[in-house]
């Protein structure tokens, strides 16, 4: 494994130690990677080793040239991984019901709230539309959705989502308003307008802190996590092609002149 | 070595045979690649084999993964490489002066024009330009460029740039030509104007000539031959910043009500 970062707690005390493995940069192996569920579980936790209920251990992993032990043991699945107790859970959606029913003192980062729930699950997938289409229609649609978050926000007054202390959705929440952020503005110039003063709030509060910007990646990891992803997307679209030749000829050719040497 | 192509003339005359090696489409590794100076030697080595002087090899090698021998033969060489009796020339002025001098019939490629060497000369860098720039000014003076090619060929009033019969400078000019069509008319909607008639008459010829088809990629591979510069120059400008973190805020954050709890 490329690198490893001691976080917050002790393995020695009585707090189990949880390892995370995590995408390394794409430029970078040493890096943190722009990868949005590393980030997130690498929150969650973050939050649980502040807590003392567990100690966290952060794996970076360049999956351009993996280490061999990690290939023996993982083949081709791909990071966010969690290791507890020397089980390794490597699906999102087991690694989340895993921090929330076994990990100490996760429980209580899993809030039931139905309205913050619904209104940020599709934020993403608006931002991908935009990076495609690049149409001021699809920049709308995503600068209604984070008015929506805005309204949230102000309406409740909280700090964060759910309350004032920082749940599961906050920590789904912010690396993707951060994508949106640089990338928005990097590829289509697009900006969270300044009127949305409690998103704004909002994420002031995360950029202070730790859980937040220890697990952030840095703006050219995301730019090129996005590059990355076109150049392959633009690859795949010849791929898919039968091979053609342009030999056609946009006029007629008078030859009477020069073919009978 | 991936494919074998074996091309006009036998090994067991009294001609040599002559082998060149060349790179293989980015796309599928058993077809030709978008590789300038490969299609150019191709096509200069198959009119001589057409002519019976030597006998050509062509072997296509996949740089992505290229196989054991060849790494272990040429380590990061790329080609074209051209082998002539056990002796491999890696260098494509090396290669270009062994096909005048040493090949068989080859000093006949090689006529003595001035103007057209010259004027000739830095049509590609134009292309190139197009493709970085995108602006109205670049696409102008590659037009420009194309319609002094133009102009010369209806002022000669022959088929090839020299004469009737194709030389060196032929065999340079077209793979470019074909590359400023597909690439331009793909990337930035360049297109050769119809009235260049006589430039339009040169490419017909051309796409008559099977030294022209045989040694010729597919619109994709020209395509994607682009792309993959772009995308690894794209990721070269973030490898070189170093790594910065938005984390500021565009406006005023009034915390009073908040922070205190």
């Amino acid at each position: 494994m490329s690198d490893e970062i001691a976080e917050n707690g002790t393995a020695n005390g009585d707090v189990p130690e949880i390892e995370l493995i995590i995408k390394a940069s794409t430029i970078d192996g040493r890096r943190k990677g722009a990868c949005l569920f590393c980030q997130e579980y690498f929150m969650d936790l973050y939050l649980l080793a502040e807590l003392k209920t567990i100690s966290l251990k952060v794996t970076t992993v360049d999956m351009q040239k993996p280490p061999p032990d990690f290939r023996t043991n993982f083949e081709a699945t791909h990071p966010p991984i969690l290791i507890d107790n020397g089980l390794a859970i490597l699906e999102n959606e087991k690694i989340e019901r895993h921090i929330m029913k076994s990990v100490p003192g996760g429980h209580n980062l899993f809030v039931q709230d139905k309205e913050v729930a619904s209104l940020i699950e599709n934020l993403y997938s608006k931002l991908k539309l935009v990076l495609v289409r690049k149409d001021e229609q699809k920049s709308a649609a995503l600068r209604a959705h984070l008015s929506r978050i805005d309204g949230l926000l102000e309406r409740r007054g909280t700090r964060f989502l759910t309350g004032d202390t920082m749940c599961c959705f906050d920590c789904e929440l912010m690396p993707r308003l951060q994508h949106i952020r640089v990338a928005g503005k990097y590829f289509v110039d697009f900006e969270i307008p300044a009127s949305f003063r409690s998103l704004w709030r909002y994420m002031y509060h995360m950029y202070q802190l730790d859980a937040f910007t220890q697990s952030c990646p840095a703006d050219q990891d995301i730019i090129n996590h996005y590059k990355l992803q076109q150049a392959l997307k633009m690859k795949k679209h010849e791929e898919l092609e039968t091979p053609t030749f342009t030999t056609s000829i946009p006029v007629d050719i008078n030859d009477s002149n020069n073919t009978e040497e």
